[in-house]
């Protein structure tokens, strides 16, 4: 027994040593970093330009253009190197409206709590409205040659409940311990789409594109209280941003409105709407743009450590927390990093790179173009990686924030045990912040995964959930106003540290095996 | 000791008996009831057509009068006798509005969340945005000639907060108790209003008046996530539904796209925004009516049991649960009492009364209207009653709900001690529906008001919380979605047996003494 215990004191002393003595932290550039980023932090700041001025930032829109050359002009005038723009796509054309409202004028007027669907055409019209109860092709029929000019109902009555719960949280032990003993994860089965379902809704769609109603009406999937939850409208084939395509206007309706037509349509009281849209197709190049900038490097400098977050947004709000809030916090975290270099003389070994991803909400396709620029050749029309390019081993790590506003509460290692004790080293510091737990599993539907695809350490951090998929995430109420400063600050010193420990270590970190030509993880929202 | 433990109990029982004895319960009445009310509950079919479809019941508004008529009719199919409408006024003029938009146009183009104010006056066009940072005269004058054509700002930053707690919630033991131990209610001293405040704020509105903008704005003072809460229009001096007054057009606007408007001004950001009001003043007669229908009594048919609610609401929902909820529980209880004494052949001893009231929203106007005509002589030009009218006298009680969509968990006293052993023996067989506690205090701000103030007893029940001061109430968001249908039939269950024992007791209810020409309680909300 004592020898055990003896053998078991020893296991664990070498066991920290080893991580002391292989992990360096370097508390003084902590200290540094902590100064700029927790009690000079800019980020709200930044954030203001970016959802208050430069939102929403929707792909291809000429706001998300006006947003570029600012977000240019920042970065350049605090000093960071190579600032520039790289080009993807082609991506399709671009979309803005210039005005929308909805009204309804029988049996009373009001204004209808409604919003276009991006990708939706100019409409303008008054018209009656049309509750499609069909699941069926045979029920379609009935609809034959009734729909022009009107306005069509797609969805049931959704029943909605008052918040009995909060809708705000923040991690708590619970589900911190959840996250943090979780397995290593396994490749999640790809969905088994109903095939009847899927032909049925195409039968639908080419339905309502060859009988051209005045628009295409659906409900809030979720969400209520005057929150409208709202992204592309769809075609029967193709995309809605393919050039040229003819998109039948479609819009989401906040749920308390919808149900009130319908529930009118059903007890037989006539519904009268109008709607003005006025929208505009535009970037005829159908070409797009990710914004790169850098720090240089010193000995290592042809080693590159990179951070990123998604710059586009949805349209019906500013795309504060998504993703102005990730696009902020890594804004943030090279001021912080630039500062913190001019202020402690200590220059980074390898370089850093900065970039801000578009397109990312119709499939990670931004950092999917830089992909396929610099780090593998795909096979053609997809994302499967074929062969790597040399670039792939010159990039030690990739950092991404997208899931909201919360602050740090600990990273996913995206399956990679090998960072594991690298990770927990670099976090110790910033256990008064709370960020200390450090999971194995995934988090999916964002930028890293494009890196993960190619075999580059790609990682998210795990955040407070706040009131991101609740009240935020792809809704009318993305605004300014649900951003929370100190979050955003604490996340930028933890991920400007992680950036500067990355570029200082003498190794780059330990990659995963990467099987090439295994499909990539499905990525897109 | 045994003496006295002997004496202890004889007084319990003779306490027990006392109730038992003097307060009949009729069990074969209230299972009737229970099986309308409950099983076979129209609660929602009436508050459908009550919001859906005759929403919002502004006073004064042409929809309003739909309503009206909707009401009557329905009562007079139900077999309710007497119906008509009792005239009250003058109110002033009426407002509907027929279109409403608000658009923003610099730096970007975005659809405002906002409403117009009840009673501002129609206004087209594009302008700039202003931001009055005045809290004294002298600042007043720094704006001077400066504000014609303009869009005002009014109001400050208000920094929101995400739901970290509940909104809508029911009572719990401890909330109930602080009721059942609720001492007798005593007068609230009149407010101490701040008269320099006062004096700044007509000189700021005289301002307004002269200057012209195009529309003053101010930001929703709760509420969030697109929930706002919006009232009527205000002047320098008067009312702005008085005839002929000149108003300028008012707006509230959502707090998040209130703040970005703000926010960007203060960036130094140019903010242009175009409105889109057009609105028209109705009802040139001034005059309003509340609905009144019997059912009559019997051997005292010339004695009255009251009950009712307020029918009109404000102008940006449809009025659900202020105060669809509660005409909806009154007119569903007396449907319940017909169809009670339809099955069970007992008729009420004294005659019932439902009254459905308008202008409650004004300052319980409807109802002051009717004690007017039928209860008391008022000092001129006010709601202090100086004689009572022999109608007073034969009125035994008065019922109201209005307090939102929440069942009835017991009833206010308004500080009359008699009537608890009698509410506590009729609500005794509601047990099972949670409706048991008795509290001496008051509430205040709607109709029982009128008939506590020319000493007839008037009740409001305690209901739950729900989310009615959270989300609803004056909210664009107190839709039909946010009725509780078992809720709604749980009350005019409980009301309906509270009002045929009521009738059926040989006296009328105890009164608390009444000081004629003591000033009333203030109402109005």
């Amino acid at each position: 027994m004592k020898n055990q215990f003896l053998l078991f004191t020893l296991l664990i002393t070498a066991c920290f040593s080893q991580v002391t003595a292989q992990e360096a932290v370097n508390e003084d550039l902590n200290t540094i970093i902590r100064k700029h980023g927790l009690d000079q932090s800019k980020a709200l700041e930044i954030a203001g330009w970016m959802t208050d001025v430069y939102g929403p930032r929707l792909t291809g829109s000429p706001m998300l253009d006006k947003a570029t050359s600012w977000a240019e002009k920042e970065l350049k005038d605090w000093g960071m190197k190579n600032v520039h723009l790289e080009s993807w796509g082609p991506f399709g054309r671009g979309w803005e409206m210039s005005n929308f409202e909805m009204h309804a004028n029988a049996p009373g007027y009001w204004p209808v709590i409604a919003y276009p669907k991006a990708w939706s055409p100019s409409v303008k019209g008054t018209g009656e409205v049309v509750y499609m109860d069909a699941s069926t092709e045979e029920d379609l029929a009935k609809f034959k040659g009734k729909l022009k000019g009107k306005f069509i109902l797609l969805d049931t009555i959704r029943e909605v409940k008052e918040i009995w719960e909060p809708n705000a949280k923040r991690h708590d032990a619970e589900s911190l311990l959840g996250l943090a003993n979780a397995p290593v994860p396994t490749p999640r089965p790809r969905r088994n789409y109903n095939l009847n379902a899927r032909s049925f809704r195409t039968a639908l769609w080419k339905m309502m594109e060859d009988e051209q109603p005045l628009a295409i009406l659906d409900r809030s999937y979720k969400g209520d209280h005057g929150t409208v939850f709202v992204s592309g409208a769809r075609t029967a084939e193709g995309r809605s941003r393919d050039k040229d395509k003819a998109v039948v206007p479609q819009f989401t309706v906040a749920v308390e409105h919808y149900n009130r037509i319908l529930r009118n349509l059903q007890r037989g009281v006539e519904v009268k709407l109008t709607v003005d849209l006025a929208a505009t197709y535009t970037n005829p190049d159908e070409m797009e743009h990710n914004i790169i900038a850098e720090i240089p490097g010193t000995d290592l400098k042809d080693e590159v450590v990179m951070f990123g977050a998604h710059f586009d947004s949805w349209h019906t709000a500013t795309g504060a927390t998504d993703n102005g809030a990730g696009s902020t916090v890594m804004m943030e975290a090279a001021r912080i990093l630039l500062e913190t270099i001019k202020e402690s003389g200590v220059k980074p070994r390898r370089t850093l790179r900065l970039a801000l991803w578009t397109g990312e909400e119709q499939g990670l396709l931004g950092s999917r173009g830089y992909a396929k620029d610099h780090f593998a050749e795909f096979a053609p029309g997809t994302y499967t990686p074929q062969s790597l390019k040399p670039e792939q081993e010159k990039i030690s790590a990739y950092y991404n924030l997208d899931n909201g506003t919360g602050k740090v509460r600990g990273i996913y290692l995206q399956g990679n045990e090998a960072v594991a004790p690298i990770f927990r080293a670099w976090l110790q510091p910033f256990k008064d912040l709370d960020a200390n737990t450090v999971s194995l599993g995934n988090t999916g539907g964002t930028d890293h995964l494009t890196f993960d695809a190619v075999g580059i350490p790609g990682f998210q951090f795990i955040q407070e959930p706040m009131a991101y998929f609740a009240r935020t995430h792809h809704s009318n109420m993305d605004n300014f106003d649900h951003l929370s400063g100190d979050d955003l600050a604490q996340a930028a010193t933890i991920i400007a540290s992680f950036v500067m420990h990355t570029a200082m270590r003498d190794e780059m970190l330990p990659r995963k095996a990467h099987e090439l030509a295994k499909p990539t993880a499905s990525g897109g929202k």
